[in-house]
C-alpha cells in the first residue's frame, strides 16, 4: 500500500511516521509513505503556493497550479483515489478505512489556510473526507489519522490477525474494561471473574460490559450492528438491571 | 493555556508541535505544551508500562501505577480536566473545543495497545473523548487534534479574530468555494460574480453556496444551526432550484 501525501508542511509527518506500528510497517515494506512538498511545484521565483481569495475575505487560498503539477507528476491512473481532507467531506469511519485499505495506492491532499482553489476539488479530487466536526489548522493531522487507521487494516501490519478483531469499531461496539497487574492497587481490586480461569464466563462478562457501555454511551451504534441471539439476551438482561438501578 | 500530554511516544509530537500555528503560539507563550513520558514513572528496573490483560486476550494493557504517579506528579487541582483519548468517549466537536479553550490547563492521556487499566479511567480520568468511529494505534494523534482545535480558540493564537469566524463549523455550516489566481486556469474560469466588486452580491452568493453544500452533504447540521430570515429565504430558493434540476 502506497500513500502519497501532498502538503505544505512535510516536516509535520516525521515524528508520527517514525514511530510505533507505522514505522515497523514501513521497514517491512508493507506500507510506503511519501510526503511531497506542494511548494516544490510552485512556478514563480518566490515558490508561492497561496494567494488572496477572489471576492475578498480573510486568509489565503492554495493556488491551483502547484497542486495540479504535483499530482500530474505522480502519474497516477484512473483508479487511484485522490483524497482531499476537509471538514466539508464525508465523515471518516472504520468502514471507509477498510475500503481504502483494499487500494494499492492513495493520494492524500492536505489543505491549509482558508482552503484550496475550487478547481482543484472539481478536477482532481475523487473523495472529500472529514475526520470530524471541528476546525483544524490544516489537513496534515487528518491525513496522519487516515494513514494510521488504513494501515492497520492492511494485511500483516498488525502483529497477529487477532489484534484488530477485538478492537472497538471493528465489531461496531465499544470495548469491555481491561485490567492488568497489580491485582490490587491502592485498595482497588480487579473484578474477581477475570481471575476465575473460566473462559466462557469471562467471555460472557466482557461481552455484557461491552454491550452495556455501548447501550449507555452510544446506543446509535447498536442500531447498525448485527447482534447474535445471545447478544440480544444479554441486552435484555442489561436493560432489566438498569431499570432496577433506576 | 497549558497542555500536559501523557504518552509512551513523546517523539511523535515533535513534528506537529514544531510547525505552523502551534509553533508560533508556543513561541509567543499563548500556549504551552509539555509531553510527559509515562515510562519515566514506571517503578521496575525494566521501565515496564504495560502488562498482560487479566482474563486473557490479545494485546497488552497499560499498567495503573506509572499513570497514577505521572498524574500525581503534575499536582493538578480539582478543576483541571484529565482527558482520556479513546474511541469509547464522547465524540469531539467544535463546541467541545470552545469549552475546553476556556480552561487554563488540560491534561491529555494517550492510551496505546489494547487500552489502559480500568482503574485509571475510574479514578483519574474526568473526560473520555473520541475523535471518531475508527481504530487508531494510540491516543497520540487524537491528542494532537485536540491541541490544534483547542489552541485555535485561545485568544490571540490566530492572526486576527476574523480568521476563525469564517471557518466552517464555527458557524455550524460548511464553507463556500474559494478561488484564487489565476483567473483562468486551463480553461477553468473563476465565477464572474467574485470579480464583480459587488460585496453584497458576493456575500449572498457565498452564503448560498455554503447553504447549498450543507443541505446536499450534511443536512443534519442545518437542524442545529440558527438560520436568519435571509438564510431561510435562500434555502427555499436552493430547494426550488434543486427540484428543477431533478
Amino acid at each position: 500500500m502506497k500513500f502519497e501525501i501532498l502538503t505544505l508542511f512535510p516536516e509535520m509527518f516525521e515524528g508520527v511516521l517514525g514511530s510505533s506500528i507505522l514505522n515497523k510497517a514501513q521497514e517491512r515494506d508493507l506500507i510506503n509513505v511519501d510526503t511531497i512538498n506542494i511548494r516544490d511545484y510552485a512556478t514563480d521565483k518566490h515558490k508561492q503556493a497561496d494567494d488572496y481569495p477572489y471576492g475578498g475575505g480573510a486568509g489565503m487560498v492554495m493556488k491551483p497550479e502547484p497542486i495540479f503539477r504535483a499530482i500530474e507528476d505522480l502519474s497516477i491512473g484512473e483508479n487511484v483515489p485522490v483524497i482531499f481532507l476537509t471538514p466539508q467531506g464525508k465523515t471518516f469511519n472504520q468502514k471507509m478505512a477498510k475500503d481504502f485499505a483494499k487500494k494499492e495506492r492513495l493520494v492524500l491532499l492536505c489543505g491549509h489556510y482558508e482552503g484550496v482553489d475550487q478547481r482543484v476539488r472539481d478536477e482532481l479530487v475523487t473523495h472529500e473526507v472529514s475526520i470530524g466536526d471541528f476546525v483544524l489548522t490544516g489537513g496534515e493531522l487528518p491525513a496522519m489519522i487516515l494513514v494510521d487507521a488504513i494501515s492497520r487494516m492492511v494485511s500483516g501490519v498488525l502483529g497477529s490477525d487477532e489484534s484488530y478483531i477485538e478492537d472497538s469499531f471493528y465489531h461496531g461496539i465499544l470495548d469491555y474494561p481491561q485490567y492488568t497487574r497489580p491485582q490490587e492497587f491502592r485498595g482497588l481490586e480487579v473484578p474477581s471473574i477475570l481471575l476465575s480461569g473460566n473462559h466462557a464466563k469471562i467471555a460472557r462478562w466482557r461481552r455484557k460490559e461491552a454491550l452495556k457501555k455501548t447501550l449507555v454511551r452510544r446506543a446509535d451504534l447498536l442500531e447498525e450492528v448485527k447482534l447474535s441471539l445471545e447478544d440480544q439476551e444479554i441486552l435484555t438482561e442489561i436493560k432489566e438491571e438498569l431499570k432496577k438501578e433506576g
